[in-house]
């Protein structure tokens, strides 16, 4: 099923009854997720996942536990990530499985990977579940990486267990998974420590970690155990965000054939041979009210429909790598999405938020997939309504039709008054505005008015193109077709300078500045080619470098 | 002499009496740069410089008319920056060149040009000196990426002059001179906007340039001349910092030869075996008073040993692309460097504070030279002292040797408490204690103490690695040779990840994001592979693209 290359399908659906690689257990406020990668389970064959190394499987699996702790266990505060061997806690992502896959879908895996981190973040900032990483042995790259992204890390002071950068010195390539920025910006290591520390591929243990900033603490492994749970503890005892009432995630059921990946509210259509697709997002075709919906046991439309978008944005992803230009349409009745966003933002309920928040991740997800959006409103049930018009607003352009009775058109609500930040911390609208940020407040205003037809839209800035029915049609082909035209590589570079105006933040350092020194490095020969440090990894050659500096 | 791929010697030294593509006149506080490429005369044969596009002999010119203006003609307040064809104002980097070139000189090329335009938004922040791009004709590519740079830009409205990035659809790479950054950040375009700009090869005109925000104003054909005064009059009138005494920037006189590149204050001396060099910077030989120095028609030191320097970075980068690693080392007998900042701190003259802008852009030039920098204090008559201190912090390590008598160590200055800044905007002693901010200002208390000797150093996190005579050489050079022995392409994604910390600048931006994107797009085979559409641009073949989105 699973294709490490997206030629087949890849499934990002799980539940820990199917976990391979992870054990994930409850006790009271606190989560245990132990890391005990099944080496003869890999995403794709052609590799074993020994020493705890990690690839897409291994990480769907983190990524579904993550999610599930935050909406099915509420009552866990603290998640205590570890591993299984004692001389191991995790050595990275799997060198085999790089030096096996494709540039795009290298990656793919080091943005979904980066995404995953950030969710671990999120959930420490946003929804009261604090992370620990207790890394009793070995804390390699991508090993230590995922440490770096929890509140705090604990290393066994074994006179052996070091965390470590490998990657430069041994692979040529960098800890891409958010690791350098995070040293020196999250952790705020020294930069001469940190150029020390990313060259010497044995890593750095004990006190030294401690005293320059690499762990929080060191331990002994007398004193391992008892020290974990009360950091543990510590950590739950701080938090202050309430969770809840638990909801399951139940399976999305998409449909998937080689035209189209279909959901309850979602559907993502191909037209292969213009390597386009339409993604469309169905409105709640009823009023719902959330709280009583959600106690029933099923999931409200505002946490659904944003899961089924979630997993066709990463089936997008990974498994179309050829799709490069998307149209964005929505679809419903006027009043029900703005009914959601109000409910969901007035609600005392912890679930309300959770689902708000994971909201915001998913539109972040959109941001930062490298296809081309135009938003199009073309029909009088189309629906760019409160937080479905956010994908309007990121999309990179708006095409809207105006029609003669004014059925057409968008409608804000309070999903559009600042919750739903980018990476950037801005706004969708406010990013928008950069250059009139009086217009955010504008557009606020005239939002409680009532909806906004096409022509006053594009007038607002809202709409980059509103056009009658004689020229709608004809413009938007056009548009789509030069664009499914132009080179990829030139495109995704172009959108990710142009998407994310204004502030920079870890996040945007992250998926900015070093995924691209990444992807790049990723095409040269002293990574990749065959000479190359990533290829040659494990056999008796030497890599040979090309020497010039760029 | 010059190599287009740095094989033989690029001389970044020239002067208005031996311009090929520029006309500079002055006239009162106004000067005029007007662009008329001499398109027999490129960088290197191969190409034609057509329709005023540049290559890096037209913008090594560019960049010493800024230079001079700035320190030999004080009266300047406005630089109008025009073109003698008439219905072309600039047309961008030339294509052919950029497909004769390698990558590493692409690159290359591209900081320089970046630095360049940069340089203009600082003499406009800093230096009392405006700019106005005066467009009349087509402003495509670079040509609109430099009048970007520009404090503004008018564009003529002859219903055929436009500004255009046609990059994207045309060669299938970025406008990388920072116009998308610029574009969104600076300008504050509307992004959707910028999208459709970015995409329409042919440009954009008249009033919708103006409404988009794309230039200040339009401007009609009879009214032009009389506008462009009139708007350079009034930029003049803006400025309020004042320059000068003028200073006569003299020829440089480097000796080089295959083994050094030697000025009076600077020395690069290579091993080209290990593919490392020695930077030696004298401090100043006797005590110097500024302004007499000055007035007398000499040089002092604060400003030739740094445009020495800057000379030496770039012939490091262009012309010796193998040498990856970088020992700094400085000479001279201590008070004197000191002295010389103080008196540039105190100076009242608008000549002093140019000169300190000055360094600071050379220190910044240093800071994003993609070579491994080791500073290295191992000698009694070592001067890591005020300003040259700077280049120790600046450095990727500081090897420091602790001798018996601690004659060894270093001394801060006014230069070590803020002016300095790096492209984010911190100092270098506030990027390398972001983690502890309060260190900084005890290092500075503890630095008008007097020197501080390499174990105190050590101590105090200013040096990396204090190590006595047992040890300090073998530990040197084994650093030296490992680094010296990694790939270079993950050495420069690394350094560009952690020298940068803190706050992202409109800079930092561009080195950081925009060129790592354009370095990645500038490898692919849809750009410059043998299908690519920079390879194919001007031939009748259509480019080939492999349209896997990543």
């Amino acid at each position: 099923m699973a294709g490490i290359d997206g030629v087949t399908r890849t499934d990002f659906e799980t539940h820990p009854s199917k976990y391979k690689h992870w054990k994930l257990s409850f006790d009271g406020d606190t989560a245990k997720l132990v890391m005990a990668v099944d080496d003869e389970h890999p995403h794709k064959p052609g590799y074993e996942l020994k020493l705890n190394s990690y690839d897409l499987s291994v990480d769907i699996e983190l990524a579904d536990a993550i999610q599930r702790i935050r909406f099915e266990h509420p009552e866990v505060k603290a998640l205590v990530i570890t591993a299984e061997l004692d001389r191991v806690f995790c050595s990275g992502a799997n060198i085999y499985m790089l030096g096996l896959s494709t540039h795009s879908f290298k990656v793919n895996f080091c943005k979904f990977t980066n995404e995953t981190r950030l969710y671990l973040e999120d959930a420490s900032a946003n929804s009261g579940l604090g992370s620990l990483a207790a890394c009793k042995g070995t804390t390699a790259g991508g090993g230590y990486e995922l440490a770096l992204a929890c509140d705090e890390t604990l290393l066994v002071d074994d006179g052996n267990s070091a965390v470590s950068f490998p990657e430069t010195p041994l692979l040529a390539v960098l800890p891409g998974t958010g690791g350098l920025t995070r040293l020196v910006d999250k952790r705020k290591v020294r930069r001469d420590r940190a150029d020390v520390f990313c060259t010497t591929a044995e890593g750095i243990k004990g006190k030294r970690a401690k005293e320059w900033g690499l762990v929080d603490d060191v331990v002994s492994r007398t004193k391992w155990d008892e020290m974990v749970l009360a950091r543990a503890k510590a950590l739950a005892a701080k938090q202050s965000v309430t969770r809840g009432p638990a909801i399951e995630l139940k399976p999305l059921g998409a449909k998937i054939n080689d035209d189209a990946i279909k959901y309850a509210n979602v559907e993502l259509t191909f037209d292969r041979a213009a390597r386009t697709a339409n993604l469309l997002v169905r409105a709640p075709e009823w009023p719902e009210d959330f709280d009583k919906v959600a106690a029933s046991g099923t999931e409200p439309w505002a946490l659904r429909a944003f899961r089924e978008l979630d997993d066709a944005l990463l089936r997008l992803r990974f498994d179309n790598p050829d799709i490069g230009m998307v149209t964005v349409r929505t679809k419903g009745s006027p009043g029900l999405v703005k009914a959601c966003d109000e409910q969901l933002a007035s609600s005392k309920s912890g679930l309300a938020r959770e689902v708000r928040v994971f909201q915001r991740r998913v539109l972040k997800r959109y941001d930062n997939t490298a296809r081309s959006f135009y938003a199009v409103a073309d029909s009088a049930d189309s629906c760019f309504e409160g937080v479905l018009l956010e994908l309007a607003l990121g999309a990179d352009r708006f095409y809207t039709l105006m029609d003669g009775d004014e059925k057409i058109g968008m409608t804000t609500s309070v999903a559009n008054e600042g919750f739903f930040t980018m990476s950037s911390g801005l706004s969708r609208l406010a990013a928008r505005f950069y250059g009139d940020p009086s217009q955010v407040a504008k557009i606020i205003a005239r939002g409680t008015e009532g909806p906004i037809p096409s022509e006053e839209a594009e007038k607002l800035g809202i709409a980059t193109i509103a056009a009658d029915d004689i020229d709608f049609e004809d413009e938007l082909r056009i548009a789509v077709e030069e664009r499914a035209s132009l080179s990829p590589d030139a495109l995704t570079g172009m959108e990710q300078s142009l998407r994310f105006v204004g502030p920079e933040t870890l996040e945007t350092k992250i998926f900015g500045r070093l995924s691209a020194w990444q992807n790049w490095i990723f095409t040269r020969a002293n990574s990749t080619g065959e000479h190359g440090a990533l290829t040659l990894y494990g056999q008796p050659e030497r890599p040979q470098f090309q020497w010039k500096r760029t």
